[in-house]
């Protein structure tokens, strides 16, 4: 098999390659390939992807070898006596499949609980669970079958882990939450944090916390990256559904709603009681304002700040937030504004003596 | 009492709940309320909070039964026989006291040090703190009566933590740092890292660590959400005012200087030597410039970035932040600016053929 | 010795302190100095710094005792009867060498293993390492000499820790990814999470994870502040340069290359696969939008969007980035626009009757 390391310990045949993701191979069937890299970097061994004619036109040059093409793609320049195209349904698809077969894998603690962690005698454990040194596992908690707590995570009272499930270090579940099946959190995350309530101060009396009563539940198949903040309802439910998936640092508030196969990229922070549709999806570092609500099936580019409502379907940028479209054109417009400015000025002085520039 | 599960486990009876927050019944004492919901949404048995007249309009379609209400409020469609409007002072306080009621609280280890808890010979730990497993105490920190520290919880060399301050999982304090009485710190928190100093490479040497010796001190009754960090200074101090609010994944720079009763929404970044005066709020994201100086009773709106100078009681937003009423007219004009090019543009080619558009 | 507490524990006298920096003494050489202040602040006993003309014109006003003056630069109002300058070929160089002086460092574990901490026997921890309370090291992991692990740091399965790197409490690094020597790595921090890499859904299948196999590979010198993140590549290798220094609440996306002495300040976001330049630096909270190339030498403000190409030795700022120049007139244009709209509006409206103002 293939390897992500320099030395060269494992290695496939293009035609076992072929094989294996069930793609048609036109070229050499003799090439040994052990490593992976994107078009334009490469070297012998190398196989690399085509998911698009923007790809394929930097076959010719590249320095890969072998290459994983989406049928119907046209492929210019290729040399079949010395390299190796492998069409397949959907070359995105084939490499997966190609990452999963050479994954190494996370290191995990063995089945049972190790002596340096720490379950309360109330709380449930499935024996088939991993839990790592340094747990803690509170009174009433559920661990179901198959979770693995890597090191140091802590798991609230009565707070559910669904089977499966999989938690690096030092993540932290407040009491009361719960996680379905197959999830996977990435280390240093809090799910449960109190929300970030508080009566603003009077003239009788200072701030006043308002306390967060509720919980986090968050569906099957999310994955949630690292140092990331999901905060408990004020009262009711903070949601994240099924399937949704979670980058790196990101941020959400109380009583947000997460539909379902929704993806937030990294550093995207979710105001209070905010709302999210199924499918949607967030680039990097957006902004949702508290109540905010985002319909389904929307595309919102990173770095966008959204005030208040996007409808289904729309595909919306910038600050704030407005439909795509019309949003470029006043970019184009303020990269320009001074310049405009400078001869608008210019000609109206010309025209009219009254007038007085910026 | 109430619950905030789905099982109606507890419940009050409406005369007893406005017996609980000192109000005035008007409607049917009879009701048996057992969760709460907002006023759009709400069942059989569920309280509510009316604090404005924007939410009494919905009061006669709501499908809550009962409602705290702010004094002086008029609501209309009321249904005495069916259902109870419980006025009080305050409904927002009233509500504080229905949810203090009945807050399960947070699970905390028994008073006294677990054995997987790691303490210095020469730290000050009260026999009345509860110190959870995988908590180390350094040399010479003081953790002082009522102190709860949940569990792998750091406090470094000389650290003193004040009275009945509760530290969640995973909280990180570092050497000589301090923090008042009653505070509450939440998950994975970074008290006292190092000040991101450095001297800039010049051609003799290159970048060059700058010590950062000084410390933190945080007052009372201070709340830090999760995933938060707060520098050391680089001399001297940063420090958090009595009664401030931090929310998640908030960054404090080192040297800032922050007011008491200050809130700071989630993911503000607070740039070095910055200084926010009393009572102060940052929306969400806001960012301080290094240096920036904020004053008392200013409002600052999500997503703003100060670049200087905010002076007492004012509100301000936008990039770079200005005050509210020109942001807002930059803003709308910023929405319409592709529209407003074009329309110029076309006007100014008619009226003078050396125009040159855009 | 001086100290950084109020109390008045160590002093120097100012020829002592100007032996100590090389420096020439102008003034008073028996002041006695405890402790260190800004221009503007200072009292009796206090040292500062003088680095460029700006402050030079403060020293009259100032009630600092003495001061560290880069030479060439001329002090106004000085008194040396009862003041002293001291004169140095680089004023920040000789603070620093106070700080250093004066530091009372990090309290760190002692040498070898504590009983809390779990090694696996495969692993290779060097004697002279310093391993905390709740580390954990897994197998084939290489901790090298001089390290020190904090507390509740875990290192992953085949990761490699370089000499006399310093790793505070929380910090996980995942399986297979490296740090050179001499590293400083505050709380909390995230190396090595599972990029964020999904192919989208399709009628046909939902998100599908797209594995993470590669490495985080970090070189020396390099200090990582707390809460940070830096994501293993898809395949392939996400690196970070010698002698780049990152803050506090930074996100590093998967496959991003960071060149050497690279300064990236709080919050900075960095999507995947972009790439950074030797010496560049980015303010606080600026965003690279994924794939973006940023060239050597380049500088970024604080809060820039970065979206394709920034060329070496460039100087941006702005959403998106551009030339400082350009950028720079056109907020000064958006910050008086809405203004501008209504002065053109009516003076069009007067020459061209046709005209509809906006």
């Amino acid at each position: 098999m293939m390897t992500t390391k320099d030395e060269q310990v494992h290695q496939i045949r293009a035609d076992e390659l072929a094989a294996m993701v069930e793609g048609t191979l036109v070229g050499n069937p003799n090439l040994h390939l052990h490593t992976l890299a994107p078009i334009e970097d490469g070297a012998i061994g190398t196989l690399t992807f085509i998911r698009s004619q923007g790809f394929a036109k930097h076959w010719a040059d590249s320095k890969c070898e072998a290459a994983l093409v989406t049928q119907g793609i046209d492929v210019p320049g290729h040399d079949p006596e010395n390299r190796a195209l492998i069409f397949v349904a959907d070359a995105d698809m084939a490499m997966v499949k190609v990452l999963n077969a050479i994954n190494p894998g996370t290191a995990t603690p063995p089945r049972g609980v190790h002596l340096n962690a720490v379950i309360d005698p109330d709380a449930h454990v499935d024996p088939s669970a991993s839990i790592g040194p340094g747990c803690v596992i509170c009174k009433g908690a559920t661990v179901s079958a198959g979770v693995t707590l890597m090191a140091n995570v802590y798991i609230g009272q009565d707070t559910h882990i669904g089977n499966d499930t999989q938690i690096h270090p030092g993540v932290v579940f407040g009491d009361r939450c719960t996680i379905g099946q197959r999830g996977l959190i990435f280390a240093n995350t809090v799910i449960g944090a109190d929300g970030y309530g508080f009566l603003l101060a009077t003239k009788d009396r200072p701030v006043t916390k308002v306390p967060q009563i509720g919980i986090v539940e968050i569906g099957d198949d999310v994955e949630i990256g690292a140092c990331s903040t999901i905060d408990r309802a004020k009262f009711g439910v903070t949601k994240v559904g099924h399937r949704t998936k979670i980058d790196n640092q990101v941020h959400i508030a109380h009583n947000c709603i997460i539909g379902e196969d929704v993806l937030l990229c990294g550093r995207t922070t979710l105001g209070g009681s905010s709302t999210i549709g199924d499918r949607t999806m967030l680039g990097g570092a957006v902004i949702l304002n508290d109540q905010a609500t985002v319909g389904k099936d929307v595309k919102i580019a990173g770095g966008a700040i959204v005030l208040d409502v996007i409808n289904d379907g729309e595909t919306v940028l910038g600050v704030p937030a407005m439909p795509a479209r019309i949003a470029m054109a006043n970019i184009a417009a303020q990269r320009n504004l001074a310049k405009f400015c400078r001869r608008v000025d210019k000609t109206l002085k010309k025209l009219d003596s009254d007038y007085q520039p910026s």
